[in-house]
């Protein structure tokens, strides 16, 4: 028997299969190849280094993954019979992975073992992926069930930017990352290398840029070349971003002279948009840029180089008469256009050294070659734009993960949404896809990861399955099963949690603090910065830095609430369910209060622990008056009312996570 | 206000220190020093680089605990007064490590900052660990109490074993290891690198060593080097132990013209005392042995080299005529007295190889130079009777970690203990140390940290602090946070655990298997080989794999049941306790149910589920008798009696850890 999945149709989407993200076509028969010690891979066709040190990570993985020690490793001879796994890869592909890279392949699972082909070896990398999220056990072994699947993505340019300016993060930060973009089948590391707040690679030509740029912070060539290397493994082209003309206070530190005022300047160690920003006006500068440009150009290989060109405020440029007067002579009417001319000369700076130039949607300009890639951050309609206007670009509006958004909205962020929709087949070709974002105001090496993941996921499943998979409930359960498998693989989004939990209570149980915090979410950064003064010295060490962006316990609350209100037939074991949370929730205000007594660093989350309580109790009251089919009364309503509405009101820069659900419940009382 | 503390009377131990090993000497002062983002080191007087590195990691540490980000690093400048803590070191100390280091410091914590200052940079390793551990926080701040501490060691042994043939241990794990030793002071990490099971160093004048005798899992000579650096760095020697003439049959796989009786041989891989052993009476072997000492010589830079020499059954040479002779000729009455033979010419091969020799207690013998340090397994006996025969030796009997004994059981084994009392002072002063030992049958990367720690730290707290020191309570109270704090430096003693269980559970929600999980303890090595086959190729993926050897869950339940028997004062408060812990555990043997059912992994563990529901069952109905002052009725008690000894049975090679504690109960209601 052979059950067809079509996942254009997204109700009939595999609910036994926890792939992510989802393949283009799956179809999944009754049968199953155990995995025990037997397991072998037999790789023919072409071969690259990548391929046996894939094979290797296959076997460290499925180690991980089912404790089982796997002796053999591939086998060399033309054997390919005996193989469990047999891999297929057809020819060499790109020597530098580039836009046009084929990524398909296509996975076979039958009583013959399993079989993998694919065109190149990035499309044997994304397989490798899907054949280790397709392994489960259960009462008998684990296995991986018989499964037909052919898969290629949907776009192209499926990023993720890390934000290393404004706060540092070390190699095994990036390399975990990488890690995960992996197995999401992601293929862009976006590497926002320089920014007012530092700058962190060393330069050979201009080495005061990362000695005094970087506060000692910086990646080494090598290390550079490391993280290349690491993420060319797994299939991921690394977008360096040099952010230009403004954004650059850090170089400015170093080197003064290509300022439009003159210096000195200092680090900046605030967050917000600042003044600093080169001189468009001086040759000194475009040579300067050559220079630098040239040496960075032969660091990175990818075909695209990033220039930022984002939040020009241009007060610097107005200040000087020198500048004016530039202006005027080349006639250009505003700093927009000054702007241009200085990302037209940078373009070909960046053509010379052979590279293709990328920015941001500011960059958009009509004498803008088309070659530039634009990348939208401040609407979906600058990317139909730019498609109109003849540019590839990709969409980051939407995808900003500082904003502490649930996956679910992430995930509903289309780049092929409605607005590229009004666009012509040629347009909307040029829609390349999308890039989750990490700005780094407030997050460290302690919670990077935590905001990264697993919500990235949600985006990489966006831009690489069919656009007709759209269950929100669905990715959710995938979701958590792959969050749980990125641990693992060493990701640190809840271990990391636990020990800044552990931190702020010093040496007391964290059991009832751990409980609390799956209640609250932090506030994105917009509120954060507009609560406290903030600088990169700031510690990143309480409650709003170490809780999860999304709540899986308010998730799964939720949903029983749902079932509470208009489910019937399962709504009395869901109303008994949620009594039971509300109640546990409820009394762990009381768990919690001592250990935030013993801790300057706990003290101020006193309101919101207290607050947690106090919407439980709500909840268990309009509990109440639904299971006794009585109308809450008036003035229970009102107060309810005015309790949600300061509960959406951040307290120490967090929400709880329950406040919809407890309306939900006291709407139900009505 | 002074209040000192003298450790000499363990029942004045400080409450308010989570210090361990606890110092020889500390006085507790009123007063503060606070922890933040201003905190600088002055390092004077001797240097060499392991100090400004440990000082690197002491500013990471300190990021790690606290959240700061500490932007100075050590001054540079004479300015002494100015920085919060200011180390001196009086001189250089031992270029290579060795048993007479001398590893005392002296802590200050004044009005004036933090003062370090130590003879040698071991002392100032050994203090910085002793301050990292006074960081606490309260209300205020982060902080260190003022104190006044001077400290050394009462042992200059002190050290762990890692087998390293039975199962392969990764360079990360044997690092993490090494970390975690150092911040309990210990300081020789004893490397048991050939076993019948594997041989795991890479050879240049012999390469068939581990070419034909690891599966490819050895030591590169650079990973050598490395390990031995990290280890320097920490204040650890490093002792190699290559196990002959018995324990060899990886070598033999690759060299069979060294054994007694003619090959081929395979790498041994099941679990017990084998046969192949070195043939003692060829020049050939001598040889062999004189080359291969002399390479590892030059690697190994510790002045010990450990031959093993342990359970050497002598059948291979009982049936060879050539070897009989041999001995007839030798005037060798058995091969006891062969061995004898055997290890004065590899000692003097060693001798001649400017090292010194250690065995195992089998070794000792009548013709065995005094030089030699004997390692007793066997019994306290032993080490009193090799410090008779005139030599140093150092205890292992009792700290048999394989063994899954509780921490209270290797705190209480002394190796100054009452075999010792007897020992002329002369003799007494050869009782060096001692070393916890961890046999890898039952051990991976997966699980060997749960098993080394935290319970080591009870043992290197036995090596380290006055005898007088042996409150258990206050032990287990200090080590729950040492054990804390090793997870926040990295340790992955719990984590692992977790994932184990993940992985057994697939995609399911673990909470209530880790709720069992807590309440479970492994049986140890022996009960182990004997339940099932066993060998190196056996996944160790099962819940007896994953638990923890000591529950403190049960330790803690086991204290207020206590309570509940005598101290009537708390009596009432602490049965409602114990009522609940027991009422969530019976109740959880439901919750775990559906879980075990879908998973091949966790079927077996279905009876010890039910089996501690019912201990809970049972403790509960003894709660009952003992509230309402009644006696169990005889039937009652015989039906109790006859699930307690049950309970002592293992399933699934595990044990409730509950078990001490219902009986306790049971006969609180006689």
């Amino acid at each position: 028997m052979t059950i067809t999945i079509l996942l254009s149709d997204a109700t009939a989407a595999p609910q036994d299969l926890l792939l992510m993200p989802m393949p283009e076509h799956v179809s999944l028969e009754r049968g199953r190849v155990a995995i025990d010690s037997a397991f072998t891979v037999q790789l023919s066709g072409y071969s690259d280094p990548r391929l046996p040190r894939a094979i290797d990570r296959l076997f460290q993985r499925m180690e991980a993954e089912t404790g089982i020690p796997f002796a053999s490793r591939p086998i060399a001879g033309p054997d390919v019979k005996s193989a469990t796994m047999q891999i297929h890869c057809d020819g060499p592909g790109e020597q530098v992975q580039s836009t046009r890279a084929d990524e398909s392949y296509q996975l076979d699972v039958t009583d013959q073992g399993v079989r993998l082909t694919a065109p190149s070896p990035i499309g044997v990398l994304r397989g490798i992926e899907t054949f280790l999220q397709l392994i489960v056990l259960d009462q008998q072994s684990f296995f991986v069930p018989f499964v037909k699947i052919e898969d290629k993505p949907r776009f192209r340019w499926r990023g993720l930017l890390v934000d290393v300016s404004r706060h540092w993060e070390p190699v095994e930060v990036i390399q975990r990352n990488l890690d995960a973009m992996a197995v999401v089948k992601m293929n862009v590391f976006h590497w926002h290398l320089s920014d007012d707040q530092g700058f962190r690679v060393e330069s050979l030509r201009f080495p005061k840029l990362h000695q005094k740029g970087s506060d000692g912070k910086y990646y080494t060539r090598a290390e550079v070349q490391e993280v290349i290397a690491y993420a060319r493994d797994r299939g991921i082209r690394v977008v360096p971003e040099f952010d230009m003309p403004g954004h650059t206070t850090a170089w400015l530190t170093a080197y003064p002279e290509l300022a439009s005022v003159p210096g000195p300047y200092q680090i900046e160690r605030s967050w917000g948009v600042f003044e600093p920003c080169l001189d468009p006006t001086r040759n000194e500068v475009y040579a300067f840029l050559d220079s630098f440009i040239g040496e960075m150009a032969m660091l990175f290989p990818d075909e695209y180089f990033h220039i930022g060109g984002d939040e020009v405020n241009g007060k610097q440029w107005n200040t000087r008469s020198r500048i004016r007067s530039f202006k005027a002579r080349h006639h250009l009417k505003d700093n927009g256009d000054l702007q241009a001319y200085f990302n037209q000369r940078v373009q070909r700076i960046l053509a010379k050294h052979g590279k293709k130039m990328i920015g941001w949607d500011e960059t958009l300009h009509r004498d803008l070659p088309k070659s530039v890639v634009v990348q939208s951050w401040r609407s979906q309609a600058s990317l139909a734009e730019a498609a109109r206007h003849g540019h590839p670009g990709i969409l980051s509006y939407g995808y900003y993960l500082d904003h502490m958004q649930p996956a679910s909205f992430h995930y509903e962020m289309d780049p092929g949404g409605k607005e590229a929709a009004a666009l012509s087949s040629d347009e909307s070709e040029r829609i390349w896809g999308g890039e989750a974002c990490m700005w780094a105001e407030f997050v460290n090496p302690d919670n990077i990861e935590s905001r990264i993941w697993p919500r990235t996921a949600a985006i990489a499943e966006r831009l690489w399955s069919p656009s007709g998979l759209t269950d929100v409930r669905n990715m959710y359960r995938r979701l958590e099963y792959l969050d749980q498998e990125l641990e693992l693989m060493g990701l640190r989004q809840h271990l990391n949690n636990l020990e800044m939990l552990q931190r702020m209570a010093g040496s007391q149980d964290i059991a009832p603090l751990i409980r609390l915090s799956n209640l609250l979410i932090p506030t994105g950064n917009g509120v954060r910065q507009r609560t406290r003064k903030y600088s990169s010295l700031t510690p990143l060490n309480r409650m709003a830095d170490a809780v999860s962006p999304e709540s899986s316990a308010a998730l799964h609350f939720n949903d029983l609430v749902k079932s509470v209100l208009s489910d019937r037939s399962h709504a009395a074991e869901a109303t008994q369910q949620v009594r039971k949370a509300l109640t546990n929730w409820r009394e762990n205000e009381f768990l919690v209060k001592p250990l935030l007594e013993n801790s300057f660093l706990l003290q101020e989350i006193q309101p919101i622990n207290k607050m947690v309580a106090e919407l439980c109790s709500k909840g268990l009251q309009a509990l109440d008056y639904i299971e006794s089919n009585q109308k809450a009364p008036e003035a229970w309503q009102k107060e309810t009312a005015d309790l949600l509405s300061l509960a959406e009101k951040p307290q120490a820069e967090m929400l709880p996570a329950i406040t919809a659900s407890i309306k939900r419940l006291a709407e139900g009382a009505k």
